[in-house]
């Protein structure tokens, strides 16, 4: 009771502070008030004044806040986000009927189209530009933003609210990140299912250290498989076998595997020291770091060789080019229907079954365009999900032995691997408190990556994405009160996580919004391509 | 009548022959016969094999010749495409009462959307790619193409039919397009509309010299003022004030003009030995060529301040790059507004008002992204526009006088060049033999161009198109008997115009088609771009 009496006079006092600062300063940005809802855009006009741009809200007034006729009758009938979650991940039999029937693709189609709603297309901001540019159209070097960066001239960190100092990353993961104890996802992930994801997101999440914050090295911006052939076409045409359309390989006790870096000298970060007899080449420069990314690139690799021998019995004419490219389209096709039925259907936990057929869409406003959103980038990390050692075939190796290590993929080989990450579980994302030691540096990272972009308030993207904004840190911790206790004093706010903005980790609803709408985005090529379409026998269950 | 039997005993020669060598080689690619109708897609199988593949047409059978019920349907009630223009080019009484009420909004989508449907999103083929891959998706070097080239294999050079050895494109330009007598355009159009032309496509149209044929260096494919801002980065921070959101300039006279290349030395094309004083320095490098292209360059340069000290005075705190980003923004509106509102109009003929509004497009399907087709750079050389010399103030100025030469610009200023321009006469762009002679190597060029970049038959264009195929040269060339004679001599084959593809200047008609389509496709970004957007003051009429 005396600890709440404290807590209280601290805000007390804090609210006080914040609001007497903002009336000391008449010069005060008024956009670092977030004023305009709904979506509206704030504008400044004059030296003091702002204008909340609501157009095509649904919403007009100063800020954005009236609803028009049409609007309101919409609202009147929407159900809440939360309701339609509920409705997919409930009443079984009533979906398995409707699985069966035709409007299984009603459903999907409006699956499709409510989430790429949600998304700005063409894409709007970036890390420089907090307005609409050309540039910020046209340069496919930044991350696309969803929300503006926080205006560089407001006098707290956060905007008008919040503390003036943040604290501090490193401990904050300590406290906040760090697992204690094991805590396995309730939903039964499995490790091949993390090991899909690292995988998959790592062709379109590829920050760029060149420049500063907000800038990618994936220029294409989706689902282009870059991750197995390369960003660059010099990269490409390195990994290419440029015979039958193949990509080049070794083969290890007669089972097909990546070529070493000694026989294609591509780019790849390895340890200093790292033997170069040991170094793999794949698509992606980082996949040398985790076994279960090299062992998904060498599926993709057989994957690939194979679907380029059946390609070519039907096509004897066709040139080396014509089998490589055609197969490559194939294996994006084959990716987007894995990540759709499998993938997102394992994460979504929705009781309709998702359909992966680009033709739902031909008939219906949508925009093939993608461009990847910084945001999206911040919330897919999800470490949670690595477990606290990897149970390959009766041995127990920790991370030091697992990174790095090329070998685990080649003395092992893949069906082994694939057993075993099938059969260990990984760790719940959301909670807190779930990452190990090992790769706690990544979250903290993450943190003074989102304050150097100055990434708006957790609440500003509750509200952008029509939730509810969250009054109170319960509502992000549930029942952890010490955790509830934690955030309280660390960020002493009216809003809470206002300055982790989307709080890595412990918002699987919002990053499931967010894969859902990306994914479906991709199709774009195959919507063309007629050419052989069969079941990859890769494919691996994600749930134990 | 000697001269025809002579025609006739050719022809029987040369289809037997053609029909012959066709017999002996059974390994033809059974494509060069351009086999699959209503854009169904050629695609071999086996060695000898192929099969159309349908999806989409409508169609269905071995060569997509079979309409399905419903495209039987919508066939018979489909007027022709000459119907609808001659409804859109006549009934003057009709189309007033439509313009003034809210079916010019209806009208106007249908002209939107359906010029749109006839041109694949996203693109598909191009110069090295005559089947769907990503790369010709991805890699934005390349022009697209509408149809795929000519496969290389063929027996012959457009493949199954026509002259082995096509004409000599220089001999064949002075006879086919090089100016007897001036004819001038009978829609009236003047110097205004053609070098309104001029600068408005070569911002898209800057065909790469470095590698071979079919690539461009505008990245943008699209109507992004890079004619103005420059296509790199670096060319526009060169061109900017970097005050104001301002573009650099000079005053001669008092009037605002273009800065010379000693004070912005950007990369500008000029003859050798040209004075250094007298280069002006544009956003794009070929733009010192011509007067008319200086001058535009000069109105817009004058917009584009103008327009920023606007911004400036409605939004103070608003920093320099703000204020130029969004002056671009809004330039870019003003362009594709005069284009579509004034151009397209005059070039249109129709009697429906066209209107620029985004969001006449926000409810129906419509892809924004936008790919430079190669078939539309070719077709748009409009040279026969040039008139034989240029009245300015009471003074003629030959080509020799004309070209390279900046002092016109500012020695008579921009009014006088655009009263100059205004009033004089451009050529009839269709009917062959109207290009000066100054300009008689474009053309040339071109056909060599096409031919290396293999572009298939015209009449493949015309199907492509729902258009009629023509049977005879009569159609191509009307009563110009001597034409027709020409052309069946120089190219004796069933189809005509088969080597020339697209017969450059010789088809407004389909040149409109494209312009259509095209323009409409480029309103991106200015649609959540809801500042200033007044009428601009440097528009002209482009009819005398």
């Amino acid at each position: 009771f005396a600890g709440f009496s404290l807590f209280s006079i601290l805000v007390v006092l804090l609210l006080m502070k914040s609001s007497s600062g903002a009336a000391e300063s008449s010069a005060v940005n008024p956009c670092c008030y977030y004023p305009c809802q709904n979506r509206g855009v704030c504008v400044r006009f004059g030296t003091e004044n702002y204008s909340c741009d609501c157009t095509r809200t649904g919403f007009h007034g100063k800020n954005c806040t009236t609803p028009e006729f049409w609007t309101r009758i919409y609202l009147m009938l929407k159900p809440s986000s939360g309701a339609v979650h509920f409705f997919l991940t409930h009443f079984k039999w009533f979906w398995t009927i409707i699985n069966n029937s035709f409007l299984r693709d009603t459903f999907m189609r409006i699956v499709l189209t409510v989430r790429n709603e949600l998304i700005p297309s063409p894409p709007t901001y970036n890390t420089k530009y907090e307005y609409i540019s050309w540039e910020s159209y046209n340069n496919l070097s930044y991350y696309t933003r969803l929300l503006p960066p926080i205006p560089k001239d407001c006098p707290l960190p956060m905007g008008t609210k919040g503390k003036p100092n943040l604290p501090d990353p490193k401990e904050f993961c300590e406290k906040y990140f760090k697992r204690r104890e094991f805590r396995p996802d309730p939903q039964g992930t499995n490790l091949m299912f993390a090991f899909m994801a690292q995988h998959f997101t790592h062709q379109f999440f590829k920050k760029s250290h060149k420049a500063t914050v907000g800038f990618t090295k994936a220029l294409g911006h989706g689902v282009d498989a870059s991750n197995i052939y390369g960003e660059e076409l010099e990269r490409q045409h390195q990994l290419r076998l440029h015979k039958d359309g193949k990509l080049k390989y070794q083969l290890i006790n007669g089972e097909m595997y990546p070529p070493m870096v000694s026989e294609v000298p591509v780019d790849m970060v390895y340890p200093e020291g790292f033997p170069t007899e040991q170094r793999l080449a794949v698509g992606q420069e980082v996949f040398g770091l985790v076994p279960g990314l090299t062992m998904y690139a060498t599926i993709w690799l057989r994957e690939h060789n194979r679907v380029c021998d059946i390609l070519k019995g039907e096509h004897p004419t066709w040139e080396d080019e014509q089998l490589f490219q055609t197969t490559r389209l194939i294996i994006i096709g084959e990716i987007i229907n894995i990540i759709i039925e499998e993938y997102v259907q394992h994460l979504s936990g929705y009781h309709l079954k998702l359909k992966y057929d680009p033709s739902l869409l031909f008939g219906v406003r949508f925009q093939y365009t993608n461009r990847i959103a910084l945001e999206f980038s911040h919330l897919y990390h999800w470490h949670p999900l690595m477990p606290d050692s990897f149970l390959i075939d009766g041995e127990e190796i920790p991370y030091s032995q697992f990174l790095y290590n090329t070998s685990i993929l080649t003395h092992y080989g893949v069906e082994k691997l694939v057993d075993a990450f099938s059969r260990q579980s990984a760790g719940q994302i959301g909670g807190g408190r779930n990452i190990h030691q090992a790769v706690l540096r990544v979250p903290e990272i993450l943190i003074r990556d989102s304050r150097a972009a100055r990434l708006q308030p957790f609440n500003q993207y509750r509200k952008r994405f029509n939730l509810k904004p969250y009054s109170s840190f319960y509502e992000l911790t549930g029942k952890l009160v010490k955790l509830y206790a934690l955030l309280f004093v660390l960020y002493v706010s009216v809003l809470p996580c206002d300055e982790m903005s989307i709080c890595p980790g412990s918002t699987p609803r919002l990053a499931q919004l967010h894969t859902g709408f990306y994914i479906y985005k991709v199709n774009v090529v195959v919507e063309n391509n007629l050419y052989l379409h069969e079941k990859v026998e890769t494919r691996q269950i994600y749930r134990i």
